[in-house]
């Protein structure tokens, strides 16, 4: 017997259930438990996603048996529904809908009113005595049969339709009679013709066969494959495929079609929250064709169907314990569930969803912190316009809201324009009359999104609120030119390069940049950080290098600083003349006498950072970059240098010369550079030191940590440890006063790694720099990489880029290699990460299940972390 | 109690023995077995090298209990003697002399006829009757303690005695009559004294504390450190100090001294070989000052005593159960023994001497392969002068053949210059009148040495014979001019930066250079290397490229190519303008095009390989280095290329900008290549096979070894390998043959180390990489290190050079970790090694404790690695 493709639901019963979710995809487990559930669902049958995997792997073939489950599957419908496909007295009309496991809205296809044909529209006229509705869904589904099934130009049809409404002088599609219609089907059976060179086929089954089909392929389109990339959706099988019943939204005034939320996906707030059409069909809603009518006002067109979707919001909410998105028809008045799945929200609604259900009951706390996606909360961490600023700013267009956050950017109109832009660094605003999922591109990189037509439902609302990207919809007011490259707004005319500014909140589009202002983290986020807190177990430190990153970071809830980058304090004004001094000097005296004017400017850097860390430890890195990267490498750069040192250009380019390196990534650098010039080391440690001796006098708590960088064997850090405690034995002796502190260093060549319980004797901590161990360890230049590890991700070699997620399979074994051998040595070792990957929440996942003690990252992903690290703690403790 | 500090020996019996040389050094250990042998060794005490070490860590100061156990030495040595220190009857006189575990001659301090003062000057003139001898006795102690002990100029004291020889009209030493001695004590005395501002101190026990300071002191002078850098010597604490009651040769004409080996220590022969010079100290040998006589000619000057030094040169081989070189000195006709000791030899020598004690039945075959130190053969394995062109050279000089071997060069007159020209790339002939301690440096970096004065024992032949290179030492016809630069040998002169060409085995030096031809690799060599066959337990391949090379090394042993390097093959002459049509080619199309051209010249390459290889195996790698390193990065280089390819600069210029790498050794290399331009590895796994199965129908076994670059992570390799088995399949239908092959990787990047497990899954081989293992390991750029690596060497941070000698300690350890995981998944793996540690003899030694199958190395160190593999297999076998 071959396998159970099609599970069928309808009549109150269904094959299915929530819990199928990889076999049936979303939208088809979510049919099957509502039909469970007593809720009104059009009956239907799911076609599985193993069907869909078997025939991909079948060439593009049928799996043996799906025909005659398919079959099997209309006649239980036909009887369900008593009609029958190209029954002229009683036709069933189905919808065939894609549908993967993970909700990848718009980006695979979908046929409605399927099974009609010139016979059945006679048998609906006569039925449903609406000839209007009758030819309308026939022309409905010849245009979407030709263009989503038969791949037929969409313009071609969209020719017709405007001659036709051109002809008779109509302005909106609802003002064609029936005979307009027809019209339009003749002519649309013409171009079907001309473009396939095929008869429309009238055969319900064969275009059942062909739907189905078209679904199928539609799960490997570009923009399915882009989105899926983007979103980082991987492992399904493919798409399953709903067949269902069709009920009209088109059927005349007393029926509709809308979308709903049961909270409010943008703030999160309680309310019901939906946009619906009358006399439509669910695509005229989505693609924002015409503007919808906000739900509440529903209860005046139909107050029972209203009531009735209020009580079914309710039902839905405790049964998924979580906010959905539904799908709703009315068909003369009688209500129709259509969908439910989990709403997509921003990181605000997220956060206030998940702490007021926490507050309602429907979950628990630690539920609350799983429900979040770590990657959104960014969202909420960036800064929001300056309000004053905001104010002061021309406004010269107001939208909808359609996804918070604020950005400025310079104004492009295609999303092949905005990828190229941002390629070179710009900051862009993708502008569009409305997007389609062809746009996923440019609007992934583009700063924010404005659109003149379409709700908050609409492709780029939705799509930009999952991004958790700005978006301004339908700022009806403006037009959009493509080809002039330009935006009317009123008498302002704002060019492709201009900036403009959005708020994703208010719908407020600004002429010009604005300033921001930090976000604020009170109220449900603060809830939310505090859950996470309380259920996390490894640390979260922040690398910053400044006074003012440590503050943003310490309100941001760092522990402590994982990684303080001492070299960037050597770039600023001044300071890079001293320490150039230091590096032209031919003997150990010129540089000690560059180093003692060094030495107060990175004491005083040490102890606004202490200052602001208020007793939480400090991991300070001892220099690591080759001393060229402190020098112009170009003769005007090398020409300034030298008039301002008074120095000739000769000397400052041989010093360029002799120390250019061939691999600077493998080359004089880190413990390198103390070990042959101790004299910088000795200065280093001394700022520290001091730094934390005067900082502990003023009866602030100090815990300085030197991190000696770039050890591969065991010897360099013994001679670096030795050479700094001498140095330290010496201030205390000095200042006659004492600091506690620890000398560690960064795991991060691999031959450190694979030796850690050697290394570790001379550690008090190891901090893995993830990012150079991936360097050495795959053997890849981040530099250079660019030029293949793109294909390599695609190729599946690399699941991620392994300088964004880390390489846990590799790089990881490497880690694990040295805690392993390093707490064998010494079980009390500190063990932490600070490369970049101790912001990303896959890397910190492992963290988590290698046992490091602690993440360090970025200011702006310290709370990231936070919960990332709490749910690793929940998922793996669950386990 | 202290530790015991002082060893006694005399009256025939020793308190040490041979096998305590760690502890009294080799002269120490060597004359306590001598005097227990019953050998005429003059009675003394040899105070410890764990003294030595206690001095340095005691800050130069003696440890407690030494001064105590010296004077009792001295007390039981005055005994034996029947003499004391400073007394005028009857006083005794000591030597002091260095001696650590391994031999350093010349390096460290001796300090000869310490006893001596006015008093005793007197009495040894009463006791002796010879009035000369004890003021020549005094004059060179006191010049020999102002220069060793006191540091006085060594000039001060030579300008005096000249200023008398001239006085006098003396043209030898020897014409000083004991007045004229006495006269140069007395200017001595005022040298001294003026230079130390010390009176010259009479008192022997004062004498001979300074004395054993300046010998503690020697050990780390700047030639003894720098002699036991060049020479690897390691791990020792110390030098003993051997105090010994004085022989003297200088007693007149029945007294002198000599040194000797019991065999020829150039060519091995079995013959008595040495030098003595009547009337003198061993100093006067050495120095080569005066050139002295054959040893057969003492025979007729004191027949017992050459008889008595016959019999205990067969007794000592019987002993020792090695060739010897001794010391000894005839005092009034008596002989004395003062040294013996394992004598360094050439590699001719020591094949020679290994095997003939074979034959004698004195060693086992086993001990005759560990006899040989690997690195030395080399010397045997470099090409000689071709004969031919040798004879058509002229001879402008003729010296001793004083270390075997051919050089050519251009001629340098200072150690420093040596040096300075050698770094520049430079083959430098050095050229002294004789050779000091001090030119160590520039010994090293020469390619041979010349000197006018000194014998086959001077300093410049011991020492250029160690070092196996080519040197004629005593050409007394030359004279050397330094302030002009200039050799004048008869009416030729040769000015600084002429090329000369010495023959090491016939003494000829030649003006110009000279071609040179292949060793010849019979005879005992062939039996040593027979031997090694025998007892080795792991292959010997080579990396070679070209049918010549693969020639050569086949004849030298090589089982098989280790490593063949497709690249190499793209440089030669219209090769490399096809490949740079490939680079520069704008779409797969082009670059197929311009690879079509390379795959038949490919194929014959390896056809010729394959021929050359009769039947052993051939791994030969696709495409490693990045594209770039095609491309000419010069201006002239691209418009050269422009010019022959008819491609506009622009575009060649913009091709190599594309292609700019920061770090290239962590760039687009490697399989990367093969990935992302399938086609290239497409064409080089056709011409691989292709020629394999031409070859193959010629009735030549064949073995081809596809091996897969720069592997991290096993998904590369799985795709690689799919492509080229697609490949393979396709050329066997085409060709309705076959032909057997196996595909494997290199490792060489950590991850790939570590995750080997997983990538053996698709290897039939792994061969480990380990310049870029330890590139990537270590984090070193091998182009770069150089700017710390050698600090990191002196400081022990890296024992050795880890890009000479593996890192065993980290990069071995990756090493193991992928032989581990490798193994556990494919039991059957092969597992070899191409870095170029597969030529050195302690890496190989890790290889066989790994489990390595084989090592491959260049083909001139192919010997060198079978006769180390043999000693790793027999070393490790006894433990």
């Amino acid at each position: 017997m071959s396998k159970k493709f099609v599970y069928s639901f309808g009549s109150g019963k269904a094959e299915g259930k929530a819990k199928m979710k990889s076999l049936l995809g979303g939208k088809g487990a979510n049919l099957a438990e509502m039909t469970n559930l007593g809720l009104p669902v059009p009956p239907g049958f799911t076609i599985t996603t193993e069907a869909c995997d078997m025939f991909y792997r079948n060439g593009k073939k049928w799996p043996s048996g799906l025909k005659e489950q398919v079959l099997a599957g209309v006649k239980k419908l036909e009887k369900d529904m008593g009609a029958s496909f190209g029954d002229p007295k009683n036709p069933l009309l189905v919808s065939v809908r894609s549908g993967a496991a993970v909700s990848m809205p718009g980006m695979m296809d979908t046929v409605l009113n399927l099974g009609i044909n010139p016979v059945v529209v006679a048998g609906l006229i006569k039925k449903s005595g609406n000839e209007r509705f009758a030819w309308d869904s026939f022309r409905r589904f010849i245009q979407m049969f030709g263009d989503v099934v038969m791949e037929v130009e969409h313009e071609a049809f969209e020719h017709e339709l405007q001659s036709v409404k051109d002809k008779y002088g109509a302005k909106q599609d609802t003002d064609l009679d029936a005979a307009m219609l027809k019209e339009v089907v003749e002519r649309y059976e013409s171009v079907f013709k001309k473009y396939t060179s095929k008869k429309f086929p009238e055969n319900p089954i064969e275009q059942l066969e062909y739907s189905i089909n078209a679904v199928f392929n539609s799960w490997n389109n570009d923009r399915a494959i882009k989105y899926r990339q983007i979103n980082d959706i991987k492992g399904l099988l493919g798409t399953a495929v709903n067949v269902q019943a069709m009920v009209f939204g088109n059927m005349g005034n007393t029926s509709g079609t809308g979308v709903a939320f049961t909270r409010d996906p943008s703030t999160g707030e309680n309310r019901f929250y939906g946009e619906y059409l009358m006399n439509a069909q669910g695509e005229d809603v989505v693609a924002g064709i015409r503007t919808p009518n906000p739900i509440e006002t529903l209860q005046k067109v139909n107050k029972g169907a209203y009531k009735q979707l209020l009580d079914i919001r309710k039902k839905l909410e405790h049964h998924y314990k979580d906010m959905q998105d539904i799908e709703f028809t009315i068909q003369e008045g009688k209500l129709y569930m259509l969908q439910t799945r989990s709403g997509k929200r921003t990181a605000a609604s997220a956060v206030r969803v998940a702490a007021d259900m926490v507050k309602e009951k429907l979950i628990t706390e630690k539920e609350a912190v799983l429900r979040i996606d770590p990657a959104q909360l960014d969202q909420l961490l960036h800064p929001m316009f300056d309000p004053k600023a905001e104010k002061e700013t021309k406004v010269i267009s107001k939208g909808l809201p359609a996804s918070p956050g604020a950005a400025s950017g310079q104004v492009v109109f295609s999303a092949d324009d905005a990828e190229e832009w941002a390629k070179k660094g710009l900051n862009v605003i993708l502008c569009r009359i409305e997007t389609s999922p062809e746009d996923i591109g440019g609007m992934n990189v583009a700063r924010g999104i404005l659109t003149s037509r379409g709700g908050m439902t609409s492709h780029a609302a939705v799509v930009a609120r999952g991004m958790g990207k700005c978006c301004v919809a339908g700022a009806g007011e403006i037009r959009i030119d493509y080809k002039k490259k330009e935006i009317s707004a009123g008498a302002v005319k704002v060019k492709e390069g201009d900036w403009i500014s959005l708020n994703g909140s208010t719908g407020n589009v600004y002429l010009g940049k604005i300033a921001t202002a930090e976000p604020s983290l009170a109220g449900n986020f603060a809830k939310i950080m505090q859950w996470s807190d309380k259920y996390r177990t490894i640390g979260v430190r922040t690398n910053a290098d400044t006074p003012h990153d440590t503050e943003v970071a310490v309100k941001f809830g760092a522990e402590g600083i994982g990684l303080c980058r001492t070299e960037h304090m050597f770039f600023e004004g001044n300071r890079i003349i001293a320490f150039r001094e230091m590096i032209l000097a031919d003997d150990v005296e010129g540089r000690k006498k560059a180093l003692e004017k060094l030495l107060p400017i990175q004491r005083k850097d040490f102890e606004g950072i202490f200052k602001a860390l208020k007793g939480y430890p400090c991991t300070i890195r001892l220099l690591d970059p080759p001393l060229h990267e402190f020098l112009p490498h170009d003769e005007a750069g090398q020409k300034e240098m030298s008039e301002v040192m008074k120095v000739s250009v000769e000397k400052i380019k041989d010093k360029v010369d002799s120390l250019h390196e061939f691999n600077p990534m493998l080359g004089h650098r880190g413990c390198r550079l103390g070990l042959i010039y101790p004299e910088i080391s000795d200065m280093q440690v001394r700022a520290i030191i001091e730094a934390a001796l005067n900082v502990k006098a003023k009866g602030i708590k100090v815990k300085p940590e030197i991190m000696i960088p770039l050890v591969g064997n065991y010897k360099e850090l013994k001679i670096a440890r030795e050479s700094a405690e001498k140095e330290i034995k010496d201030i205390f002796k000095e200042r006659k006063t004492k600091v506690e502190y620890k000398i560690g260093t960064m795991i991060e060549v691999p031959r450190a790694a694979v030796t850690a319980d050697e290394v570790a004797r001379y550690a008090d901590f190891f901090s893995f720099g993830t990012n150079d161990l991936t360097q050495m360890g795959c053997g890849f230049s981040r530099d250079d990489a660019g030029k293949f590890l793109p294909d390599y991700v695609a190729m599946g070699i690399y699941e991620y880029d392994p300088f964004q997620v880390l390489d846990t399979d590799g790089v990881g074994k490497l880690v694990e290699i040295a805690v392993k051998l390093g707490r064998k040595i010494n079980k009390n070792i500190k063990l932490g990460i600070c490369g970049e990957h101790g912001g990303e929440p896959k890397s910190i996942e492992f963290c988590y299940k290698t046992g490091l003690s602690y993440v360090s990252c970025s200011p702006y992903r310290v709370p990231i972390a936070r919960l990332a690290a709490a749910q690793a703690a929940l998922r793996n403790s669950k386990k």
